[in-house]
């Protein structure tokens, strides 16, 4: 039930931003909107969004929240869900994706086109809207105004790094290692889809988050522990279940399984990834693939 | 010398940016935001950057500052300077655009492409950074961040409402008028440039902004009048003077121009620019500007 209020609260934060008096609407720009938001913002699992209300009820110790309370979690754990679809349109331009939660992605729907990279910046503004609108009389608003800030610049430095790393990585396959991949997950994924909920829950909680940095270390922790799976499952998650094909090797991603092929590696391997890694051609993958099995990734690491 | 101090302040928050510990910098991330930075930010000529401190001192009523007092202004105005780079940076990819301040677009840089677009969503971060590092003690503080989002959200708003009336006028050029016109103007333009340095400096001065809406409206109105301007000179303007040679009438654009034609035109003379506006052959625009003469707009409106 409590995915169901949540759903349903959606519908009330989209009406307001849809007759939000900072901008003129026209009748057009209104639907583009509508129909933007529920293309981007709907459609994935809400694990983040949800966990800001399960973080608050276990803050507070109570299994029921007031309708007001449930109301302002909820407003949070969706401000999170518009973060993250800000994100997913941005970077899948940047990746030059295909299909993202089972559609088109959404630079690739007819008549939107690189209209997206505003459609992103239109996002990301939303959340501030809501935020204004439903935090701006607490004591806390101006933490909760930080905390978006901060994150997001730790999650745009990590792509940043992501990025920059992937094209060095190309030329020199060697400049992958563990600690540049516990960087780029840590900033990248982290900080935004474990420690953002659980900090709104203690903002809203009244907490300051000055008192909470073991909470962040511990959350950005299950965050790279989270990635270290998501990067196994790219290999040998069954496409069925994870619901998507991975391609990191013919992405030449800094994946987990790459860094720990080149530490076990010896010479005449390592020349083997050198080669093959990277490439699209079906032939080299399968290479990679039985270069991991030669050095028994798929078992796990004792 | 107002301008030299200002520039000097420039690579004092650079410098604070490259060893911002929010993020952990490998040495060539941190070569690539103080080059994508100096690419990117410099190279205009400040005017809305400098309109705050130029602002403050009229609302001061005193001729020199301290230099504490000419750092927080300037810093305020470098902040409105990042906020046009990180427009003019995605603009230009939404555009297909080739040069910009005598130099190519961002995007178009050798090992760039569209990692500019997330350049772009860091230097819209840079600015919470800034803010939050030299004003996160003011009792203004919480207001400085709204009217930041606040005119960003107006400014992505009219930069949609401009990219949606192109693609409808592409198809019927009759949804061109001066209502749309003003509204685009206003949105996407004179926030910024024109209300954003005032409300700055009048922050700084310790004003609350909810006084003033009469300086909004009349900003809005200054801005609306160099947008028309700087339409009239897309056309008229000698391209040496104005650093670039226009192109509004070959991109469809929504300009005061063609809302003037409109109109004035009588039926047979809003055929031509039916069949000709919005078309790259240098014949077809040349009928556009000779149905301008004969409706003489170029002489101005009486």
């Amino acid at each position: 039930e409590n995915k169901a209020a949540f759903a349903r609260i959606y519908d009330a934060l989209k009406a307001e931003l849809l007759r939000d008096p900072a901008f003129e609407y026209t009748e057009s720009s209104r639907q583009w909107i509508d129909r933007m938001l529920d293309y981007n913002v709907l459609g994935g699992k809400c694990n983040r969004g949800l966990s800001v209300v399960d973080s608050y009820k276990l803050l507070k110790g109570v299994d029921v929240l007031t309708e007001e309370e449930m109301f302002l979690a909820s407003t949070l754990g969706w401000c999170i869900e518009w973060l993250q679809a800000f994100f997913l349109v941005l970077d899948d331009i940047m990746d030059d994706s295909h299909t993202r939660r089972g559609q088109p992605c959404w630079f690739r729907v007819s008549q939107v086109g690189l209209i997206a990279v505003n459609d992103g910046i239109l996002l990301r503004n939303h959340i501030s809207r809501m935020l204004r609108l439903h935090f701006k009389k607490k004591p806390y608003y101006a933490d909760l105004l930080d905390l978006f800030n901060e994150v997001e610049f730790k999650t745009a430095s990590g792509q940043m790094l992501d990025l920059i790393t992937t094209h060095e990585g190309e030329k020199d396959l060697t400049k992958y290692n563990i600690g540049v991949h516990r960087r780029i997950v840590q900033f990248k994924t982290a900080y935004y889809s474990f420690y953002l909920p659980v900090a709104c829950a203690l903002l809203l909680s009244g907490e300051s988050l000055e008192n909470y940095s073991a909470v962040e270390n511990i959350l950005v922790e299950m965050g790279t522990y989270f990635q270290v799976q998501d990067d196994y499952l790219d290999c040998y998650g069954d496409p069925e279940f994870i619901g998507k094909i991975g391609t990191d090797i013919e992405d030449y991603k800094c994946s987990w399984l790459v860094v720990q092929a080149l530490e076990r590696a010896d010479e005449s391997q390592k020349s083997i990834l050198f080669e093959n890694y990277g490439k699209k051609d079906p032939a080299c993958v399968a290479k990679v693939k039985d270069l991991y099995k030669e050095l028994n990734l798929e078992g796990g690491i004792p």
